[in-house]
C-alpha cells in the first residue's frame, strides 16, 4: 500500500454500486478502505491526519472523497449514492451508540465529547457514520483476516494496553464500556502509579510505554526494535528488560485466556512492528510460566498467539464492518 | 424446600406432559427439579449422594424417579415418555460434548473420564442426558433467576475459585475449556503454591479454602460465618484476615469486570452462605480500591454485586436448562 496516496485494488466495474468505507484515524495518518458487498477491498487510501475537531473531520471527509474519486470515472462530491455508510476507528473514549469521542490526546480532542459521527456525516452530505474504538476496529479486522469460527482477542501493546474480544462472532462490548480494559487491572499495590489513578496496573509493566520507559530509544516501536536487537546481540541489561516486559505481556495473555478463553490471541499495537521476535519472546515467557503447571501446559497458550498480517489495513477494514447500513430514504 | 424429600410445587395437571429434569449433584446431596415447557418448576427433590461411579449414577436415577413419581398419579419407571431430557450439574472436569466427568474428588470420581451421560441415560431407559460443570449450571440458573438481558458472571467461592460467564444470553465456554478459570490466574510469583502447580494463584488468596486456611473453623461455610461474626464483634485478627481475603475477592471481581464487563456479578459457593455481610465486605473492598481512581469509580463495580436468591435450587434449574431436547423417535 502506498504512503499518503490512494490506490484502486479491485477490478474496474461498470455502474457504481454503493460501497462501505472504513477509516482508521491515527495520530499521524488515516488509513481508509472502500469495501464492496462481499467484503472485498475495492480501494485504499492513506492521508496525513490534521488534528483538532475541524482537522479530524476534514481529514476523514477528504479520505472518503479520495476513495470515491478513485472508484468513479467522473469524480464528484461523495454522497449517499456512492457510499452507503462510513465506519471510523479512532483512539480515545468512544461511545459507539452516541457516535462521540473524547480524550483522544494525540488527535487534539479533549474531555468534552465530540459528535464525530454527526460532523463527518454532515460533511459528507448525510452519509450515515458510525464511530468505534480503534482497538475494537482492529479486533474486528483481525477476526475477518483470520477467518470466522474461532473466538479471538487482540492485545494492543502501545502507549496503553487494552484488548478487543470477539466471542461467537460478535464484539464483546460489556455492560460498562470496560470489556477488554485489562491494562487497568491493578495487580501490585506496591507497583508504579498508573495514569488511571491506581498502582501496579498491568499497563505499567506490559504496555509499549512500559518497555520504552525501561529502554528509551524513541517511540514504543523504535524502543522495542532497539531492545529486541540488543537482547538478540546478548546485551544482559536488554535481556533482563525484555524478559521482565515479556513476562508482563504473558500475564495479559493469561488474563484473557482464563476469562474469555479465546482460541486466537493477536499481538498488535506499536510494539508489534517488531514482528516474529515479539511472538517468540512472549511465547517463551508463556512456556516458562507453564513449566510448573500441567494445567497451564494443557492450555497451550503459546500456540494461540499470532501477529496481524503485514501490510493489510486491518483496523480500517474492521471499521468498515461497523459502517451503518444506509437508512430508508437515503442512498 | 424440604431436606431429603420431594415436593410438588406446580399445580396438578391432567395428562402428563414431558418435563425436563435438572440435577445438581454435590458431595453430600443432590438437588433435583422438574421443569415444564415454560421453565416453570413443577417439582423438587433432595437426596443424599452416594459416591463412586455406581453411587452417583444410582443417585441421579433415583432423583429422577422421585420427581416422576411426584408428578404422576400412577408412578412407574421413568422413561422417555415422562422425561424428555435430563441435565446434570456436577463438580470436577466436565466435557459437555462427550458427556463425561473426571477428577470430582468429593464424589469419588478419579482421573479417568466417566461417561456419566451414557450411564444415567441407560439407567433411565434411554432418556437423553447432558452433563455440565456445576459452576456453569449455577451460572445459567442465576441468569434465569435475575432475568435475561444483562450479561452475568457467577463467582464461585468454595474449595476452589472459578467463574461462570453468560454473554449475550449464552454461556461462555471458551476454546480450551478455560473460560472463567480465574482461580488459576497466577499473580504473585512469591505467593503460596497452588494445587495447579503455579504459585500465587487468585485461588490461594480468595477462595473459600484460603479463608478457611487463615481462619480454620470447619468447612468453608462454617469458617466464613465464624470469621464474619468475629470481625463484626471487633476482633482485630479477624478484621485483618477478612480485609485481606475480601481484597482478593475484589480482585477477582475486577478481573471479570475488566475482561467481560458483566453488568451483574453474583457471589456464590460455600462462603456465600454468609449472605449480606459477604456482599458488604466485598463491596467495601471494591470501594477502597476505587478511591484513588476516577476510572474505577466510574465502573461502580460494587453496584453490580448480588447474591443468589435464597432457598431456590438455582444450580438444578440451570442444569435443567441444559437438558437435551428429546430426539426424533423418542418420547
Amino acid at each position: 500500500m502506498p504512503v499518503f496516496a490512494s490506490s484502486r485494488t479491485g477490478p474496474a466495474t461498470g455502474p457504481l454500486r454503493p460501497v462501505r468505507v472504513g477509516l482508521d484515524v491515527g495520530g499521524t495518518k488515516v488509513d481508509g478502505v472502500a469495501v464492496g458487498p462481499g467484503q472485498e477491498v475495492l480501494a485504499t487510501v492513506r492521508r496525513p491526519t490534521s488534528t483538532g475537531v475541524a482537522g479530524v473531520v476534514a481529514t476523514a471527509a477528504a479520505a472518503v472523497a479520495d476513495l470515491v474519486a478513485d472508484l468513479v470515472a467522473d469524480p464528484g462530491p461523495p454522497g449517499p449514492g456512492a457510499v452507503s455508510g462510513v465506519g471510523i476507528g479512532i483512539p480515545g473514549l468512544v461511545d459507539p451508540a452516541a457516535g462521540t469521542v473524547r480524550n483522544a490526546v494525540n488527535l487534539g480532542l479533549g474531555p468534552d465529547p465530540v459528535d464525530l459521527a454527526g460532523l463527518v456525516s454532515t460533511a459528507l452530505g448525510g452519509v450515515p457514520v458510525a464511530v468505534e474504538n480503534d482497538v475494537n476496529a482492529s479486533t474486528l479486522g483481525a477476526y475477518a483476516a483470520f477467518g470466522p469460527g474461532t473466538d479471538l482477542a487482540l492485545l494492543s501493546l502501545g502507549t496503553g494496553l487494552a484488548a478487543g474480544i470477539v466471542v461467537g462472532g460478535r464484539l464483546l462490548r460489556g455492560s460498562g464500556g470496560a470489556a477488554g480494559e485489562i491494562g487497568h487491572l491493578a495487580l501490585d499495590p506496591r507497583g508504579l502509579p498508573c495514569n488511571c489513578g491506581q498502582r501496579g496496573c498491568l499497563e505499567t509493566v506490559a504496555a509499549g510505554s512500559a518497555l520504552r520507559r525501561d529502554w528509551p530509544h524513541g517511540d514504543e516501536g523504535r524502543s522495542a526494535e532497539h531492545l529486541f536487537a540488543a537482547a538478540a546481540a546478548g546485551d544482559p541489561a536488554a535481556t533482563e528488560v525484555l524478559e521482565r516486559w515479556s513476562t508482563g505481556v504473558a500475564l495479559a495473555v493469561r488474563t484473557l485466556a482464563l476469562t474469555c478463553d479465546p482460541g486466537r490471541i493477536v499481538l498488535a499495537g506499536g510494539v508489534a512492528a517488531v514482528g516474529e521476535p515479539l511472538l517468540r519472546s512472549v511465547s517463551d515467557a508463556l512456556r516458562r510460566q507453564a513449566r510448573s503447571s500441567v494445567f497451564l501446559r494443557g492450555l497451550a497458550l503459546h500456540e494461540r498467539l499470532a501477529l496481524l498480517p503485514p501490510g493489510r489495513p486491518v483496523a480500517a477494514i474492521g471499521a468498515a464492518a461497523q459502517a451503518p447500513a444506509a437508512r430508508a430514504g437515503r442512498g
